[in-house]
């Protein structure tokens, strides 16, 4: 099953279309309005001709030919006979309204499910906000721009069962300027739920890493299976709500579906190697994390696809990196201990120098600078120094927490080309801590170009590398 | 022993000081001459017979009369020579220079501290930059304010090991707007360590609460007798770093001490009832959450004053709340669930609504809303549905998780002055999170003047209301 009818409709009619901004109804409207592509929008409403300028349909049966998509905003009581209407002439449709499961209304959650069924509709929803698609402007949410920011264009796709975390993620993803390309909240997912949109996910040719956010699973053999597929060609993040005994019953009345146990849910993701987040935090951090490691790698396929290699292109990608052991390379003692108690936490270790770098480093280095891992370039560090290190440690570690505190004179927005060029001879993943003065966020900027992550402390600077190496 | 020669000097001299503030000895002497308040200050330079226009001294011989403060800008190897002159007329040093324990050079810094202890002399580092008092503008910091941008003054004392983390610390009090009372930084701690910095915050009257950044403990018994002491007076939120093998490792070239077993050390923290973070943001965080609630109890304790009830002044303060039941009181299904899951993470439980409330409330609200713990008023939620559930439920619980998404309407800063009345009815711990739109950092800076934190993320939210609850 293809969900393009869902997430590319060519055609979508709006039963519940208003004309005003002050209704739902009005608000998506005006959204569709916005499209960036030539797609048919169907306004129906029986008491206007038109809506916002454009023809509307006094009902459903008005409109002559097949509809992809069909968004519904009318009361929970009404949504069972709309989709009968629709019925054999429909693709998909998107029921935004709520009152259903999540409201005690299980029945007539099971009527529209059965409804969609039998006319050989997809149904996402209800009670959810739908599609946003950055790609084509394609933008069913019910609050507007002004009230919720979009975010840029970009690589990332969305897919959360919450409506209150989808408008978290596209704040944080507004603040650190990551780019989303799909946004799917499925709400109550009476039939299409994460596992379909995982699995259209795998071949969206604009989605470079998944951030899932879930607090229920209804069949979790197939979860993990479309899960572990994904997983397999781009990176997937997945974060769990719901794992205590407050959080389930929480989960239920917000969305009518039950959280299973967490623990085997845990063990099962941990096992399938799919990465999970520990918090709402830890899910922004990776995500930033793997969406920079997959612009590089999507690069490598634009490149190839290029110069006429088009085999790479479709072999599966594999998994990157790979191995645990880590360098911590630090101009503050402090943070470099910090870095480490973390790497503890999050089971990476910290080899010693190897012997045979030892006296080649003792040699270029004054001898206050701190030999070990972390290795402590102190208050004295410059850029060249990390240079230094990167190239004769390179191939000893697998990956590269970089701390650059820029309160000292040594540290300058250049760093970020010398990491860069290290990234790009090592190919192994690089991450970045630095200040929040001028030159830090210069750096961070120019880091951030290089496809090199910055995070605000040294401890989320380590849980991110932890990402890009599990993934 | 009094430290006051230390944080509030009368007199100073700068052994080591410089013309150029391309020098350490120059940033110091610049810094020093900032001062608000009528310090001596004397500069010792054998070239110079003046140094940025204040009168400098060829030697410390040269100087008439007792100091209360030498500070030391010297290379190592100098420094006891310099102590042995200092001998008798002095009661407290400053050894900034490095090049002691923390580089293999144990028997130097026995030597200075022998040679303090014998001259009568109390020795703050080596390898440290000193001390920031805020309220007089002693600033011994190597590092100029262009560097280094020091945070407004106010109520939060700072005892930090790691000059790294100082710079980490005070980046994010001038982030989230946190004042400073002193600041120290007591690297090596060949003699003052934190357990005697403890010891004079507790007396310190412009200290609402102190975080303390550590990685290792001498004397573990008395840094333990100390720290209570102290978390009986003010709040105290303690950073251990270091704890695992690399860390230690560390800690170890990093200040020549070494880092004890970890688990014990966090086992007494436990049991003694003080304040743990449990990384450099919880850090931050619980400093920000503490801080709020120092200045209610600070304001308190003037109004007694006034009022002339001075004994109630003199009282030990005495720990706060007190239970771990706590309401979650979203707008938003998702952020509630992820609020409920650290507080599961964190030992707060979620008792449901007493069934007594539950009938009144229901009258209240439309059907949708969700009367669980959680209690979700879900997007239609208004500021007026807040203070009824507080008003309703705010004798049945310990603490108040208020999340208030921005991204609808009936969001507005309004909300701050309903929780702030229902605060100081209450009297018990309130924390919010909100969105980061326009309404939402209104809303964040007039939470924040009621005396209530606010926080990114749901968990982050949480955690600040365990360590409230704790304290």
């Amino acid at each position: 099953m293809n969900l393009s009818c869902l997430f590319n409709p060519g055609s979508i009619a709006l039963v519940g279309a208003s004309h005003s901004e002050h209704k739902l109804g009005g608000v998506v409207l005006r959204n569709l309005l916005r499209l960036k592509r030539r797609i048919r929008i169907l306004p129906v409403n029986p008491k206007f001709p038109s809506l916002m300028g454009t023809k509307a349909y006094p009902s459903i049966d008005e409109i002559q030919g097949r509809i992809d998509l069909a968004i519904i905003i009318r009361p929970a009581p009404e949504v069972q006979v709309i989709l009968e209407g629709l019925a054999g002439r429909t693709s998909c449709a998107l029921v935004v309204s709520a009152g259903f499961a999540e409201a005690g209304q299980a029945g007539l959650q099971n009527a529209i499910r059965n409804a969609a069924r039998e006319g050989g509709i997809r149904l996402m929803g209800p009670n959810c906000m739908g599609v946003y698609n950055s790609a084509t402007g394609l933008d069913t949410f019910i609050l507007p721009p002004d009230r919720l920011p979009r975010p840029n264009a970009g690589g990332i796709a969305i897919v959360t069962q919450s409506g209150a975390v989808l408008s978290l993620l596209f704040e944080g993803m507004t603040k650190t300027d990551m780019g989303v390309s799909i946004t799917a909240h499925y709400g109550n997912a009476a039939d299409i739920d994460e596992s379909d949109i995982y699995e259209y996910l795998e071949n969206d040719p604009g989605t470079e890493a998944v951030i899932s956010y879930l607090e229920s699973v209804r069949d979790g053999r197939r979860f993990m299976k479309r899960a572990k597929a994904l997983s397999e060609k781009k990176p997937l993040i997945i974060l769990k709500a719901g794992k205590g005994a407050a959080g389930q019953a929480a989960a239920f009345s917000h969305t009518g579906r039950l959280a299973g146990a967490y623990e085997v849910f845990h063990s099962i993701l941990t096992q399938y190697g799919i990465c999970e987040a520990y918090d709402f935090e830890d899910l922004m951090d990776g995500a930033l994390a793997l969406s920079t490691q997959g612009k590089g790698r999507a690069e490598d396929r634009r490149k190839a696809k290029e110069t006429g290699r088009k085999k790479q292109k479709k072999q599966k990608r594999q998994k990157t990196s790979k191995g645990n052991r880590v360098l911590v390379l630090t101009n503050g003692g402090g943070a470099g201990v910090l870095a480490s108690d973390e790497c503890m936490r999050q089971g990476l270790t910290q080899p010693a120098i190897p012997s045979s770098n030892l006296d080649s480093l003792r040699k270029k280095f004054p001898p206050f600078y701190g030999l070990g891992n972390p290795f402590d370039l102190t208050a004295q560090g410059s850029g060249k120094d990390y240079l230094t290190v990167l190239e004769e440690l390179g191939e000893s570690y697998d990956g590269f927490v970089i701390i650059a505190l820029s309160a000292v004179t040594g540290i300058t927005p250049a760093l970020a080309g010398i990491l860069e060029d290290f990234k790009k001879r090592a190919d192994r993943p690089v991450v970045l801590h630095t200040g929040q003065d001028e030159v830090g966020k210069e750096l961070v900027r120019a880091a951030r170009k290089a496809g090199i992550p910055s995070f605000a402390t040294p401890e989320r600077t380590v849980r991110a590398l932890e990402k890009l190496l599990s993934w």
